[in-house]
C-alpha cells in the first residue's frame, strides 16, 4: 500500500525542488513546527536520501511567547526523530525597525542565512503553501498595484547573503499539510498569531478570502496562486524589455542628457511606463512613494503633450520636455515658450 | 458658483472622452435610466455643444420585466429634456444562448450598433464606472488566470460592427454619479436586478468588494481599477511580442514544420508561454478550454526535456518534441526512441 495522498503530494512537490540541488548536499528545512513546515519537514527527511541529498532542520526561537525554548527543544526532537541531521534551534532578538511582522521576519531569515552559511547548505527550504501565496496576492492589492505587486512570492530566491531559498508548496494546499501531518502521526503548533486579527494578513485570511470563496467559488485560492506565477513571469519580461530600451534610449545622444521623446513615443506603453519610472528613480525620486499617478502624469508630456510645463515627483524631482526630449532635474523648470 | 463637484467630475471625464471625436460628428450615449448612465446622459449633453459635438441618447428596452416599455418612453422624455437630440429607444428580443446574462448583452449591444449606424454617430458613450470595473477583475479572477482575465474592460473599443464604445466614467467611483445625479435633480431607476443575488456579479458587488474594503481598506475599488488598466497595458505588450516571436519562429526554417526549440528556450517565460498558446490554438486547441495547466506541459517539452512522449491539449491536438522541433499534430505520437 502506498502513502497516504497528502503525504504523497507533498513528498512529490519536495523531490522535483531536490531536481535542483546538487547530489550529496545538504538541504536545511526551515521548520516552525506548524503543520506545513512540519509536513515539508517529514517530506525533505523522507526524499532526501532516497535522491543522494543530505537533509537538516532549523527552528528559530523568537522567544517573543512564554515558553517558546521548551517548545523549540521538543521540534529539534521531532526533527531529528524524522531523520533530519543536523536538527538544531536558534535563538534570534527580535528589533522593533519596520514594525514587528518586518522585524521578526528580518530576524528569522538573518538567523537562517548563518545557519546555512555554517553549514554549507546548498537550500532552505520554507514551508509556504498556496493558501499563503493568495492571501500574498491580496496583500499586494492593498499596497499597490500592477503585475509586481500582484506576483506574490518566488518559488526560488538568493538573499543577498548568497544563500539560496526554495518555497515547494506553494502549489499545495494548506488543507493537504495538515492531512499528511495526520497521516503521518505528527502533531501540528498551532501559533496563536495564526488566529490574531490584529494582523491584516490574519484577517484576509479568516475574512476576506473565505468570502471570496463563497462568492466566486472553491478555486479562488489557487487562481490567485495560478495569477501570481503568471504576472511574475510577466514583470520579468516586461522589467528585462525596459532595463534595455532605457539603456539603448540613454544610449541614442552620448553626452547628452534627456530621453528622446519620440524613441519612448514608440514603445508600448507598458515597457514606456516602466522606463519612466527607472528615469524617475535614478533622479532620485523614492521607488516607495513613486506612485502610478505620478508616472503617468510624466507619460502625458510623451503621449499627450499640450505645452504642460513641468510634473512634480516625490522627493523634489521635476520632469519636463525641452527640445524633444524628456529631462529629469531637480525642481529647475524650463523657461516658459519654450520646448 | 459653479456647479457640484460631482457634476464637474463626471463632465471633466466626458471632455476627454469627447477630445477623440471630430468635431461637428454625433456622440450617443446608451442610458440604461441608472444612476451611473444618467449622470453620464446629462454631462454629454451639457458638454457636447460647448465641444462643438452632437450628443443623442439611446435606451434598450429589453421586454424582460413589466412596464419596461413605459419606463422606457419616461426615459426618453428624460434625455429629450436634458437636451439630447435625437433621444429615442430600441425594443430588442433577448435569446437565450450563452445564459441570459450573456444573451441579454449581446441584444443590447447589437441594437446600439444599428442605432449608431442608422444615425452615423462617431462614438457611443457607456456608464461603466470603477465600481464595476473592480467587479470586473474580481469575476476574472474567478473566470481564469493572468494578466488578460484581470484586466477588466477598455475604455474604448470597436465592435466587429464598426461602431466605436466609450466608457468614460471608468475611473469615476459610482457614489460620484449617484450625487451627480442627485445634485441634478434627476431621479435614477434602480433596476431590481442589480440587488439579485442569483447573479455573480451581484455577490461580487454586495459580499466580496465590501468585505475586501472591510479588510484590505477603502481603496480597493481603486486599486482593482488601477491594476486593471497596468495589467491592460501588460498583456498589449506581450502579445505584441508573441506574435512577432511566433512569426519569426516560424519563418526560421520555411517549408518545415515546427517551432524550433533552441529558439523557444531563449524567449523570456511570460512571451514564450503565449508563443505556445498561440501554437495549440492555430493546431485546433479552442481557447475556452485551452488552460494554464496544459501550456506549462508544453513548455516543459521545451524548458524541462526528459524523454517525454507527448503533450494531449484539448480537441485531441497533441504537442510533442522531435529532432529539436517542437510539433503540433492531430494524436500521432512521435515513435519511440527518437526526439
Amino acid at each position: 500500500m502506498g502513502p497516504d495522498p497528502a503525504v504523497a503530494s507533498v513528498r512529490v512537490a519536495v523531490r522535483q525542488a531536490l531536481d535542483a540541488v546538487p547530489p550529496g548536499a545538504l538541504v536545511l528545512v526551515a521548520c516552525s513546527g506548524g503543520a506545513d513546515s512540519l509536513a515539508l519537514a517529514a517530506a525533505l527527511a523522507f526524499e532526501a536520501p532516497r535522491g543522494g541529498r543530505r537533509a537538516g532542520g532549523v527552528t528559530i526561537d523568537h522567544g517573543l511567547q512564554d515558553g517558546s525554548d521548551e517548545r523549540a527543544e521538543r521540534l529539534v526532537r521531532t526533527m531529528a526523530g524524522l531523520g533530519l541531521d543536523p536538527a538544531g534551534s536558534v535563538a534570534v532578538t527580535v528589533g522593533r525597525e519596520g514594525g514587528p511582522e518586518n522585524a521578526a521576519r528580518e530576524a528569522r531569515y538573518e538567523a537562517l542565512d548563518r545557519a546555512a552559511a555554517r553549514l554549507d547548505a546548498a537550500a532552505v527550504l520554507l514551508g509556504h503553501t498556496r493558501d499563503d501565496q493568495a492571501e500574498t496576492v491580496l496583500l499586494g492589492l492593498a499596497r499597490g498595484s500592477g503585475a509586481r505587486s500582484l506576483a506574490g512570492m518566488p518559488a526560488a530566491f538568493q538573499r543577498p547573503s548568497g544563500v539560496r531559498y526554495v518555497r515547494p508548496l506553494l502549489e499545495t494546499g494548506r488543507v493537504t499539510t495538515h492531512r499528511a501531518c495526520e497521516a503521518l502521526g505528527l502533531e501540528p503548533w498551532d501559533d496563536p498569531h495564526n488566529d490574531d486579527p490584529a494582523y491584516l494578513r490574519v484577517r484576509v485570511r479568516n475574512e476576506a478570502l473565505p468570502v471570496l470563496e463563497k462568492t466566486l467559488g472553491p478555486g479562488v485560492s489557487d487562481a490567485l496562486a495560478r495569477t501570481a506565477r503568471q504576472l511574475r513571469d510577466d514583470a520579468d519580461a516586461l522589467e528585462a524589455l525596459a532595463t534595455r530600451a532605457y539603456r539603448d534610449l540613454q544610449g541614442t545622444d552620448t553626452g547628452e542628457e534627456g530621453l528622446p521623446v519620440e524613441g519612448l513615443a514608440e514603445l508600448p506603453r507598458a515597457v514606456r511606463t516602466r522606463v519612466l519610472r527607472m528615469a524617475a528613480i535614478d533622479a532620485g525620486s523614492p521607488p516607495g512613494t513613486l506612485a502610478a499617478v505620478h508616472v503617468d502624469a510624466v507619460d502625458r508630456l510623451v503621449t499627450a503633450w499640450h505645452g504642460q510645463q513641468h510634473v512634480d515627483l516625490p522627493a523634489g524631482v521635476r520632469a519636463f520636455r525641452r527640445y524633444g526630449k524628456l529631462l529629469f532635474g531637480a525642481g529647475s523648470p524650463p523657461r516658459r515658450g519654450r520646448q
